[in-house]
C-alpha cells in the first residue's frame, strides 16, 4: 500500500529505494558539504563504515525490564561519574527490582523509584549505594572532552553540540559543559537541596525538551531503545502526573547493568559515534533535507532535533 | 503523602499553598517585572482576571471523539483560513466519522484520516469539501496580526512569539508570519506537491518540536485538551509509524465542529489570551522560575516551551 498525504516522505517505496541506491553512489566527504551533492540521512547512514559506530559498553548500559519489554539506557560517566557509579551500585543491590514507575506527566517526564522513599520506616534499604550525592549539574570544559559543535546557535546556551554520544552545551567563558534535557535523556530526581539526588529516583524526558532543567538536575544517560514503552504509559492524574493509586504504578521487573546479564540475554546495540565525519554529515542531512517532500529547507538545526542513530548488532552465527 | 525527589517541585503541598497565598498578595504589574517580586506561574494564573481568558469559539473548535475520550482542537483561521474551512466542511459531511488514527510515530506525530485515500475506488467520497487546497504554509505579516514577541531568540526563525493563541514566527524582511510545530500543534498532511493537502489527513505533534516542518506544511490548530489520549497511543511498527494491520488502527467515533454539538454535550473551555499582560507575566514566570527547587535560572525561553493555560468554564447552575 502506498500512503499518500503523510510526512515527511511521500512513500515507503522511496525510502527503500534510497537505501538501495546508495550502494552505487560514490561516498562523499562530509567535511566539504558544498562540493558534495546533498544526501539524505538514509544515504548518510548507508554509507557509514564500521568505525563510525560504537557498541554499547555493557559496563555503562542499563536494562530497565518491564512487562512491556526492555528499555536500554546508555550511561554518561563523562558527565555524571558519581551518579553513574551510584545507579550501578543500586542496580547491583537489586534496589529497583520490584519497585515501580510512579509518575507519567504528559509532555514532560516518566519517573521511577521507591514510592516510599520519604518514609524512613518503609523505604527500601540500601547497602553500598548512597542516599544522596553532590550535584553533577555540569563539569569542567577540559581539552580532552570531545564536542561536535552545532553551527546554528541555541536559545538556552552559548554553544550546543554532541559529546560522547549525548546532546550537550558548553560555555567557554565559565569553562563549564553540561548535558541538555532532550527527548529520551535520563536524570536523577532530587528534592529542593541540590545534593539531595542519588539516582534512586530516575526520570526520562518524554516530550518537548524542558531545557530550563539544564544545570538544575543531574543528567546521567539516555534511552537508546524502548522509549516508546515509556512514552506511551498512561498519564498520572494526580498533581505533576503521579499515579493516584498504587495499582496504577508500572512494576519494574529489574533494572540491571548489562554486564551483569548473561550474554545471551543482552540487547546488542551500537550507536553512531558523534565525533565522526559521518555524524557531521548526518547533521547536515537534517539541516537541509534533500528529500523531495521538503519545499522550504530549514538550513538550521537545534540540538534536540538531531536524531541519534542506533542499530542492532547482528548476532554472530555459530 | 509528601513525595520527595521529584521535579520540578518538592511537594504538592507547596503548589497548593502558592495558590492559596496569592489571594492575599498584591497584584503586580507584568509590564515592569524588575519592580515586581518574581511570581510563579501558579501565582500569575491565580491573579488573572476574566478578560485575560477567551472562551473557545464553537465555530472554530473541533471535537475528535474516540473510545478513549475527547480531544479538543482550537482552530487557527488567522493562519489557515482555507484549510480551517475545508476541515469544517469535511467534519460537517461526516467525512471522518468511522475513519481511524492510522499512524503513531514516537517523538513525532499521530495522524488520522482515510487509510484508502490513495485508492480512487475505495476512498471515502466528499461532497462539498475539497480534495486539495493551495498551501497555507505562511501568511502576510500585516499590522492587524497580534504578535507577542518572545525576547530570547530562536534557532529556526528571526523572531518567535504567540499570535491569536498559537506559537508563531515572523520574518520582517520577507513580511511573512507562520505557525510553529510545537507539541500539540495540528497540521494537514500532504503528498509531495505543496498543494496536495486538504485537511482530510490530519496530524498532531506528540514529541519534541519538529521545527524543520515549519513552512513545509499547513498548520491549522492546536490540541487544547486530550493530548494525553493521542500521545499514549501504541506506536506503529511499520515504516514511519504506520500501523501494520487494520485492526491496530484507532477508530474515530466522530470529528465534529463544536457548534454542531448540542450545548449540553460540549466541552466548555477557555484559553489564556496571548495578547495580555497576564500572558507576558506567565512567560516571565517561566523564563526565571522563582520556585525554590530551581538553582540555575534559565533566564531564557524558547517558543515551544511556553505552556498554554486552558481551564474549564464552570457550567452555570440552573
Amino acid at each position: 500500500m502506498i500512503r499518500q498525504r503523510f510526512l515527511p516522505f511521500s512513500s515507503r517505496r522511496r525510502a527503500i529505494a534510497a537505501v538501495c541506491l546508495v550502494a552505487a553512489m560514490p561516498i562523499v566527504r562530509a567535511e566539504d558539504p558544498k562540493a558534495a551533492p546533498p544526501r539524505t540521512m538514509v544515504e548518510v547512514l548507508a554509507a557509514s563504515v564500521p568505525s563510525d559506530w560504537r557498541p554499547l559498553d555493557p559496563e555503562t548500559t542499563l536494562y530497565l525490564d518491564l512487562a512491556l519489554g526492555r528499555v536500554v539506557i546508555d550511561l554518561a560517566p563523562s558527565f555524571a561519574p558519581a551518579h553513574v557509579a551510584n545507579v550501578k551500585a543500586l542496580a547491583r543491590e537489586g534496589f529497583f527490582d520490584g519497585l515501580s514507575i510512579h509518575r507519567a506527566q504528559d509532555n514532560y517526564v516518566v519517573q521511577w523509584g521507591d514510592p516510599d522513599a520519604d518514609d524512613a520506616d518503609k523505604r527500601r534499604s540500601m547497602r553500598q549505594a548512597k542516599r544522596s550525592l553532590p550535584a553533577e549539574f555540569d563539569r569542567a570544559l577540559t581539552p580532552d572532552l570531545p564536542f561536535t559543535r552545532l553551527p546554528d546557535g541555541d536559545v538556552y546556551a552559548p554553544d550546543t553540540g554532541w559529546s560522547t554520544g549525548f546532546p550537550a552545551a558548553r560555555d567557554g567563558k565559565s569553562g563549564r559543559a553540561w548535558l541538555t534535557h532532550c527527548y529520551g535523556m535520563v536524570g536523577a530526581g532530587r528534592d529542593n537541596a541540590a545534593d539531595s539526588g542519588s539516582g534512586a529516583d530516575l526520570y526520562v524526558v518524554i516530550g518537548h525538551a524542558p531545557r530550563h532543567l539544564d544545570r538544575n538536575v543531574t543528567l546521567l544517560g539516555r534511552v537508546v531503545q524502548g522509549m516508546e514503552l515509556l512514552a506511551t504509559l498512561p498519564r498520572g492524574t494526580a498533581a505533576l502526573g503521579f499515579y493516584e493509586k498504587a495499582e496504577q504504578r508500572v512494576p519494574i521487573h529489574a533494572l540491571r547493568v548489562a554486564s551483569d546479564v548473561p550474554v545471551s540475554e543482552r540487547t546488542p546495540l551500537e550507536v553512531l559515534r558523534t565525533d565522526t565525519a559521518t555524524f557531521a554529515a548526518l547533521v547536515e542531512s537534517r539541516r537541509n533535507r534533500p528529500e523531495e517532500w521538503f519545499k522550504h529547507l530549514a538550513g538550521r538545526i537545534e540540538v534536540c532535533n538531531v536524531p541519534i542513530a542506533v542499530r542492532a548488532i547482528a548476532p554472530i552465527q555459530p
